[in-house]
């Protein structure tokens, strides 16, 4: 059995692990998903968790695929409604069929379940045909500081993101809990027992970056015996999808697959990667990297499709076997 | 201006309030309706107040006419996503526009509001031209006491109604928290201050009952100087809708119209009642009633619309001007 076990933020993450699971179909396999939870939020007394729901939805088959979030043929009745009473926000995509997810969630934690235990509840629903962990079973909330008429604040990334669609600069992000939060059951274990541990093209600061703030789940990268790799979710100094370049400026990273790769750092240098890839017209990229000691290739990292997105878990997965000690 | 108070239940006393309504269109009246809690449940999470939102809906022009209840135009996706995550109960007819009413009320209580608050905030938006106040702020919830395969065991009233339809015989109600609960703000003056009260046709157990048993609410029937008015929700020994009879039979009430005006009680032996309608093809009980003392009178009791409902209304003011005092 070859233990696959992959951090993952939302969309991208998500559509990499559907190409992950077709690519490892044949194969008896056992793919282990860590789950971002910093971008969870409670809205309308619901507790939502938009990665682990992307995820979630996207393996589960009920995904809004054009979108890319949310439920397939979703309806927004209760939305509708909510704003007849004037109470808000507004301004968050809260479908009906979406609704009864966060409906189960909150019942559940309320009653005392953990995260992990919810997410396990949910999930047997969808059969993902993956184990979807989520980072910690603590609340850890990206925060984004901004300068707010001359002061700087912090929002809920949630409000940064989708109501003022990232357009005031961030100056900051902090992970609110995640000093105090312990990674969930499971999650230690699934980066120190894997044979390969794979960093999708998420969101390196708000999807990959609040992971690697739960205390211990850095160490366990980087003293785990499987190598670890990694896919840039820049293509040619700009994201595929998302604001990454607003996250990455404001932590003093560039956009580009280059930046970013050092931002993870290398494991011989102390970071997390053994190998990494980026797109094939960032060719110029990999050759420096792989000068510089970090073993990288060259693909397409569109992802198109499930054909796509297997062929670039297939690539990650033959990197790891290459720079395997 | 004539102040106006009436107890209420659910459809029956729902559609009785329109019908005052307009009754009072030209004058100045200020109308407050006590309305009944003890059917409220919690649900996936979700605070319900039946009685409440059919007085809301119906008086706001939201209500499913010709269900009595829920909201017109309603869907049921969370109900059915619900399902397919198969968590219970599904015998709840929860829609997607009534539940962005439990979320707003849900939020607003765990918030610390008291649900006198959140109620006068949920009918800022559907405007009743009424002032409708729960009975009491505290939970008190009606459980029917039923014969479980040989042992005796109480279940939540709504479970009984809609789940058993009320086909396991009752052997009796109880209402929990009654005891220690207090009427909400504003709920004993508007019996002391009012010109008139008034019992719709609602349920005399489960809907009337439980908020006479809200310690308090009784004695200020007994002692206001308004005159108390009934309307029989019983027309020729069957109700008019729902299974009041299963209730009467339970608490050993016969079901007629001369036997509720008697559980009730005249003002004249220590009961709430000065007047007391029956329908038209009750007239021998009218007669009985006024002959032992208590002024009643018989008229068409079926409200087949506002009209009916109105001239109804109407017929209970005039009877509180003949009785008053």
């Amino acid at each position: 059995v070859r233990r696959v076990t992959a951090l993952a933020g939302g969309i991208g993450g998500a559509r990499f692990l559907r190409g992950l699971r077709a690519a490892l179909a044949d194969i008896h396999a056992e793919i282990t998903v860590i789950g971002n939870t910093g971008d969870d939020i409670t809205m309308h007394g619901l507790r939502i968790c938009p990665d682990l729901d992307t995820v979630m939805y996207t393996l589960g088959g009920g995904i809004h695929e054009d979108q890319g979030w949310g439920r397939a043929d979703e309806t927004y009745t209760v939305k509708e409604e909510l704003a007849a009473y004037d109470v808000g926000p507004t301004w968050f995509g809260l479908g009906d069929r979406d609704i009864a997810t966060h409906l189960v969630r909150s019942q559940m934690l309320s009653a005392g379940y953990p995260l992990s235990d919810v997410t396990a509840a949910l999930c047997a629903r969808w059969q993902l045909g993956v184990a979807l962990l989520p980072m910690s079973d603590d609340r850890v909330e990206t925060h984004v500081v901004i300068d707010g008429d001359g002061q700087r604040r912090a929002v809920h990334f949630q409000e940064w993101w989708l109501h003022l669609h990232a357009g005031v600069p961030a100056q900051d992000f902090v992970f609110i809990g995640a000093d105090e939060a312990t990674p969930a059951p499971g999650v230690i274990d699934a980066i120190r027992n894997a044979d390969v541990v794979l960093l999708p093209p998420s969101n390196p600061v708000v999807s990959i970056g609040s992971i690697l703030a739960v205390p211990g789940i850095g160490d366990a990268l980087r003293t785990t015996a499987a190598p670890v790799v990694g896919l840039s979710p820049i293509i040619g100094n700009a994201p595929v999808r998302g604001m990454a370049d607003a996250c990455l400026t404001a932590i003093g990273v560039e956009t580009s697959a280059y930046a970013v790769a050092g931002h993870y750092g290398s494991r011989a240098d102390q970071g997390i990667l053994d190998g990494w890839l980026v797109d094939e017209s960032d060719k110029d990229a990999a050759d420096l990297l792989t000068e510089e000691g970090l073993p990288t290739r060259a693909i397409p990292l569109f992802m198109h499709d499930v054909d796509t997105a297997a062929a670039m878990a297939t690539a990650a997965l033959d990197v790891a076997d290459e720079v395997r000690p």
